[in-house]
């Protein structure tokens, strides 16, 4: 059977523009890659390509006319269980943010909630561009992981763990050290490597204020002990630095104290890291730990991060979209535009003036593409197109309004391309869209049970939102 | 003829959300409106306009089955001589991209490729939900007209305008004071009204580093004789200040100078306006002179605008796009979702965090929408959707992957809203783009011309764009 559907899928695609995004980041300008399974069986010149498979059986043969072929996007934060609550925090302070609707919102959840929200959220990551992404750290993990099994992503599975903090929901303040760390033990033993090897499960931190020690110190021995890694909120807000000081008795935040508990690793997946100073960003470059850029979540909630500092000092710093309550739009498309804009602009306080040429457009991509495959410890099989790595890509179609003239490609596709431009989508060596329809899930009927889910869940919560307008 | 067609062209749009931007700020849950000729003739209650028209000969029904309406966006500052420049100037410095970029390039074009740029870009504008649009001032005012009115659209047009500057190109430096203002008021009687009253010429200047006080007072004046606006880019650099205090004998900067010159009147259109002091903020409140807000290119080029303190000080901010390379993406749409986004961040420079509150959804629609149309002097008659106002609106489909679910309609509109949901566009009346697709020209053909005659636009101004990547 392995061997039969081996033999039998052969995908050749021709005649396209191929950004590798390999380690010579070559571009064939009529480029052609075969894909046999999950696998990426040979890339080059199109000409080269279709004459080198052109005997074989079975071969599905297409002609991309020009059309861009990339890397699929990686989002490396995204609370995927989320989804359901987009517009529920829109211009809130942080603590009506956290108190009055997300802690409401995500407590109220149900399995099958969650199982919505993430086929919804995904749908939005497919329309963008992603075929692989970091959960945050969420709701019932084994309902995320059904969804992305059906919707055929790639995804680093995270549970939401705290055990610690004032004024959580009553279900999570019971919660122990034990049961955190117990939990996660058996879905990694339950979920780790299934769906073909799509899914991993990772550790979560929610943050360090929801932290004990204890729980920060088995977390890392256990992710040690399964090989895998955690996704930690790392210093989002100032006041965070400030209580770690004064209760941690480190002489400056959060960074710090991961660096002194042993915490800072190549295997920890650092998000947002906006107040840190140059000597934690020197701690972050020498333990290699990786940082998940969230640019309009931080825009908006928690401040400017030094992301040119941190990839001056060889940072691998990636992309993230955080969730919708955060951000409202889930898409790497737009972060790369963002994340390239913003960083340009924030060069205006320690300069002067805004400085266009910080983070250039082939920076930004590879942010987005082998930066997120090292952020989630993937990058020996995905992040570029080269022979050998899984068959994980997107055709962009560059030739509409959005994006014409396109003078400069990979600016264009930095700064222009929107994800009207995403056509077709592969992960694991399987068309997951083709021509922009989402092919493993009804999209219209995620919509419509993701509107009444939603509605019912807030209704469950308590959880109002005031009219901004005059409604009659 | 003008009789019959407006008696037979009632058009009857029920069962949609109607955000109408009125002083009142109503939507109408349930809203119809009757449109006749080019004019809103009732507005309310679906059922209450289905039954007022619906014994109206010739009418045409449309039900919108929940969709939503909003009043036109308004575009106040973009350049569309610069669509065809798009990915020409990425990631360079600012002298790069002005002497060996822009001007080349904008110095070089034919009227034919100011008329294929404008047609370009007008495609964009109406995909991205825009009704009327402000030049900021570029090459070929008559042929950028034949592209407006053949558009549909609405558009305050505006001739770049120097009279003096180091390293002009020559073809632009031999233009005189008289030859400047001559030329402007010779398409302002030749296109003014034109296209069923749809074009309105304005006069511009550049900026002040590229115009004699001669120039200044002149176009002062002729703006006043004409009864039309003036747009011109004020204090978009810090460098600009300095020149301007050193040169030009005042404490500060272009702001305080225009004030001196009395420029600084309700019908100067201020672009960027990035390098103001309190002081400054309060001559633009007092003289009601109308601010275009462009984050994406401030962002990227200029700084952060303080647009929270010119709001508070009761200025009318509007948004922009600028042009295509100082931005890459026309949209209104997104400006809108960076506008609150930028300026929640900004705060962190004044107070220590974001402030998650600071430019909330309700402020930003009024910034696209009647902010924008009394920036173009046009409030009379567009920016909301009320009795006796010409009708400029657009449809949004809500119920999409990008939007749902839709928990604060107006935040959504503001937030997770993309040039995908704009289905539907009316200019003055009339269908302009409808279930999206751009109904007064062939866009493929656009799209094909643009592509040829920007790489012949290139070759003639000797624009050369590096290579990023390894190109094979």
């Amino acid at each position: 059977m392995e061997v039969a559907e081996k033999s039998e899928s052969l995908i050749v695609i021709h005649n396209a523009v191929i950004v590798t995004m390999n380690p010579q980041l070559d571009v064939f300008r009529h480029g052609g890659i075969a894909v046999e399974g999950d696998t990426i069986k040979a890339i080059g010149q199109s000409d080269d390509i279709l004459s080198q498979f052109s005997h074989f059986p079975h071969s599905q043969f297409i002609d991309l006319h020009g059309q861009f072929i990339l890397p699929g996007l990686i989002n490396t934060h995204v609370h995927t269980s989320q989804q359901l609550g987009r517009g529920i925090a829109d211009d809130v302070d942080l603590v009506t943010w956290l108190h009055q609707r997300i802690w409401p919102y995500e407590s109220n959840m149900t399995p099958h909630d969650s199982y919505i929200s993430t086929l919804l959220c995904g749908i939005e990551l497919i329309h963008s561009g992603v075929t692989c992404f970091a959960e945050a750290g969420g709701q019932h993990v084994p309902e995320m992981a059904r969804a992305v099994e059906l919707l055929g992503l790639r995804a680093c599975l995270t549970e939401s763990i705290m055990d610690t903090g004032e004024g959580l929901p009553a279900s999570w303040a019971i919660r122990t050290t034990d049961h955190c760390i117990q939990s996660q033990k058996e879905l990694y033993n339950k979920y780790n490597n299934t769906a073909d090897g799509r899914i991993r499960i990772w550790f979560g931190i929610r943050q360090i204020m929801n932290s004990t020690d204890r729980l920060l110190l088995e977390t890392r021995d256990a992710a040690k002990e399964f090989k895998t890694g955690i996704h930690m909120h790392v210093a989002e807000i100032d006041y965070e630095n400030h209580v770690v000081k004064d209760t941690r008795k480190v002489d400056y935040g959060t960074v710090t104290y991961l660096e002194k508990m042993k915490l800072l690793q190549s295997n920890l997946l650092a998000a947002h890291t906006v107040w840190v100073n140059e000597k934690e960003i020197q701690m972050l470059s020498e333990a290699r730990t990786k940082v998940s850029h969230c640019p309009a979540s931080a825009m908006r909630m928690l401040g400017f991060a030094p992301i040119k500092e941190m990839l001056d000092a060889k940072v691998c710093v990636s992309l993230g979209t955080d969730g919708a309550p955060s951000n409202n739009r889930m898409s790497i498309v737009d972060e790369m535009y963002l994340a390239s804009l913003i960083n340009k602009g924030r060069e205006v306080y320690s300069k002067g003036t805004t400085d266009p040429t910080a983070l250039p457009a082939e920076t930004v991509l590879q942010m987005a593409t082998t930066n997120g495959a090292k952020s989630v410890l993937w990058d020996n099989e995905i992040g570029s197109l080269e022979v050998g790595k899984k068959a994980d890509m997107i055709v962009v179609n560059p030739l509409s309004w959005t994006m014409v003239p396109f003078h400069d490609c990979i600016s264009s596709l930095v700064y222009s391309m929107r994800s009207e431009n995403v056509i077709s989508v592969m992960c694991n060596g399987r068309w997951i869209m083709k021509d922009q329809k989402i092919l493993n899930v009804d999209e219209e009927g995620v919509i419509s049970m993701a509107r009444s889910a939603s509605t019912e869940l807030l209704k469950r919560a308590s959880i109002h939102i005031p009219s901004r307008m005059n409604f009659v």
